[in-house]
């Protein structure tokens, strides 16, 4: 395809597979696109082994690793947990209440030192650094960052390995910004995105940073991000100004994914409304899927999230015990169990394979283009 | 243009201008698309006047009308406002303690009955009764619902007097069952759209309605509305399984527009981020330019809206006169200003005329779709 993302990236289909499972990172790349492993919450040496694994199983095709370094959170540049802010008894008093409720006992989900660690360390300057080193190790053709403006350690890497730099992106003004430091792609995610998003849907994001990218005389390639999980959709954002597409929920419900299964069955199931973009599973606002977990954090008798990351402390260890539960088969489990996801998730009915979705969005893509053409044909 | 829309409304361009201003509606249907008059507010004597002031002007071009006749509010069905609900002392209290740190006195904002009567009795059947009879004395060429399924009357007038009977939507159900209840046209809103909208956003909303219509062996042509203010994402949409678009605040900020001036300006200053989806103007949520007046009501210590139609009679007599004084050049009136808008009023940065903005969107229809040829051409 003649887009300047395939140019960049060496790629034949401008379709970027967001995942933190190796499977559909190394079965994208191999179809065509590009998957971008997700290395946020994993300590060093996990990142090594994984990236390890997509070296010996990808064929030589590019991938890319995605991290999040955020630019302000509560703890940022301390190292150790001693030195940062406790978890208040009225939030792990309501998670374990709400645990209980659904006849599951807070056991275990208490000590957040496991979750503190993977998540805090990686959050800070040097554990970032410690995972851009490993990344750097590898042959990746794109590293992303997730929130904010990438550090410049993670820039002048970039340009040091001939390797670009992506930042997601929610707002024009972050846009504009990112291109002053130096990004190489924007990935523009609406609000309707799963995960970290703002406010300001796909629809109107994307021709709004196309066109104040250009005003600003800069042509940063823009990948759209935010509810697309088909190839028509993957057209109207190119249609309207983007370079590509790059996609995180739709890969949930495909076979390769490590997603809980009863998660990838209420995924299958739900329409556009079963998601709800709220700020208690990680302090900012993020969009998941809507179950009587995120229904109680969002009630008015509940404790105001914490600040990133501490929220995700009292989140994380109850809902990983919850997704072990599940799986086993407890009833209250699955009702509580939940996953970032986006409002896509309407649109994801089936259950594929990583390269059949690869390959279904190329089908649709030249429909769509051929739909839009018909409306002048004679 | 080969839409289904164009077929059946004999227009030459799909696009849908909604608008309370009669000028736009002539502008619009004059310059190929199709003027859909907004109704909802006018007693039926001035109705009858807008409406044949149009046909005298309109040169004989096809044009709408548009009403909201809601499934449920409070007082639904009773007429005279001796026996509705009062308005609460709080919410009283509340707009006048705003209105008053804005250094406006609240004289003549806390007598709702004007207010009552133009939205109270148009809202009840007898009263989109006496609408729809206007409406159907006239030559229209389309009426539509705005909020739920339109009144058996209005689906029965529209089959006896051959006029297509269109409906706004905000959800896949809502839409099954507006194709279940008759409708002819169905108006697809995102949640990025300015008035009464939904939460999902039009990038998910637009295939997955069109999907849905589609699996229950319907062909309802499609609308898309929310966001859109340009033919860019319009030709997106329609790439997505629309078959036109229905646009509301691209109009607001044009020439013929009789938007508050003060308002104007600050449409076209403002971002996406620069709307707010919130209850406090109606009962229902509503996307609305954020002012103090939004903020204010959005606070932790503001009172919860009062239900449809109640909130209205709080907001509506407040923010005429706000209207009137920033006209007038008073500061505070001028910051508290706002008005209904989507979050495309980001991308109104230029003041044009009705018709320009026509020719535009077909303009960018066009480039849009060229755009997308280029990354398949060789």
């Amino acid at each position: 395809m003649q887009s300047p993302i395939c140019a960049m990236l060496d790629i034949e289909f401008p379709l970027l597979a967001f995942s933190h499972c190796r499977d559909v990172v190394v079965a994208v790349s191999k179809a065509g696109g590009m998957g971008v492993f997700g290395a946020a919450a994993l300590p060093p040496e996990r990142l090594e082994e994984e990236l390890a694994w997509i070296d010996a199983h990808i064929g030589g095709k590019p991938y890319g690793v995605d991290l999040i370094v955020p630019n302000s959170f509560a703890g940022k540049g301390e190292t150790g947990g001693a030195t940062r802010p406790e978890i208040p008894a009225t939030h792990r008093d309501f998670a374990a209440g709400l645990l209980a409720r659904f006849d599951i006992d807070a056991v275990g989900t208490d000590d957040a030192t496991a979750a503190r660690q993977a998540l805090g360390d990686n959050m800070t300057d040097e554990g970032a650094a410690a995972l851009l080193e490993v990344a750097f190790r590898h042959p990746i053709k794109l590293i992303a960052n997730a929130l904010g403006v990438p550090p410049s350690l993670m820039l002048d890497l970039g340009k040091r390995h001939d390797v670009p730099v992506a930042a997601l992106v929610g707002t024009r003004d972050h846009a504009l910004a990112q291109v002053r430091a130096g990004v190489d792609i924007l990935v523009v995610a609406g609000g309707e995105a799963g995960g970290h998003c703002g406010e300001v849907a796909t629809m109107v994001l994307v021709p709004e940073v196309a066109e104040a990218v250009g005003a600003v005389g800069a042509s940063t390639p823009i990948l759209a991000a935010g509810g697309i999980v088909t190839g028509r959709q993957m057209a109207a954002a190119m249609a309207m100004g983007a370079h590509g597409a790059w996609c995180g929920s739709v890969w949930l419900t495909t076979a390769e994914a490590e997603t809980n299964p009863v998660v990838k069955e209420k995924m299958l199931a739900a329409s556009s409304r079963d998601t709800i973009r709220s700020k208690s599973r990680t302090g900012k606002p993020s969009r998941q899927l809507r179950s009587p977990w995120t229904d109680a954090w969002e009630a008015e008798d509940a404790p105001k999230p914490l600040p990133m990351p501490l929220q995700s402390l009292v989140s994380e260890p109850a809902l990983r015990k919850v997704d072990k539960l599940a799986e086993g088969g407890h009833e209250g489990a699955k009702q509580l169990a939940t996953y970032w996801v986006g409002q896509g998730v309407g649109l994801m009915n089936e259950p594929m394979s990583a390269g059949q979705v690869v390959q279904a969005f190329k089908e649709d893509w030249i429909a769509a283009c051929e739909r839009l053409n018909g409306f002048v044909g004679g």
